[in-house]
């Protein structure tokens, strides 16, 4: 997943939902770059998926925020096959501690700064 | 906000409420440090607060997800006159831009690997 984006994902209309997974992962962590670009390209075809928000500490944590519109959208994305063998082998692999957080917004709010109102985005 | 702790917070017993904050930050961060820490002093004294997940990109995207136990420990934390007060800063001062959702947790799912299962947390 890219760190080069530093504009956060906007807050929609609610309701809609987001998927929040934080993890540490293991030493051995071949093949995770691979598989997870492929996610990310994977999840951008899911039809009401919103956006992605990502980042790590150095010590190690990393907080992915998925936005989806609706529970089908989830759904969708829940079943996925490949989605599916890639979080097996994450349990296996790559992870080593990580929790998952399904919620649904009741509330949002965004703000940019007037002045940059005008740069593209 | 300590980026030291490497373990994730653990997933609750749904329902619970995630706050995802995501922002990027200006030039001018004279000020902030102190009250991002005393920010997080407050909030542990909020009765259902549950935890919070931080980390941030090399590019500046910072993700904050603070996890409280019902939608009153929200209010309580939301209607914090010191809580408001520096928020009122933030947006004067210190953020480029940001993105808040609040979101009701349906569901959730935590992993740890079994070998680590015996040492501390």
């Amino acid at each position: 997943m890219s760190d080069q984006r530093t504009a956060p994902v906007p807050a929609f209309e609610p309701p809609y939902y987001a998927v929040v997974f934080t993890s540490t992962r293991t030493e051995d962590q071949s093949g995770y770059g691979e598989t997870a670009e492929r996610m990310e390209e994977l999840v951008k075809g899911v039809p009401g998926y919103l956006g992605m928000d990502h980042a790590q500490t150095p010590g190690g944590l990393a907080i992915t925020v998925g936005y989806f519109r609706d529970a089908d959208a989830l759904e969708r994305w829940r079943s996925d096959t490949e989605h599916r063998s890639a979080q097996k082998r994450g349990r296996a692999e790559w992870y080593r501690s990580y929790s998952l957080h399904v919620a649904k917004v009741e509330r949002s709010h965004g703000f940019v700064r007037e002045e940059e109102g005008t740069l593209p985005t």
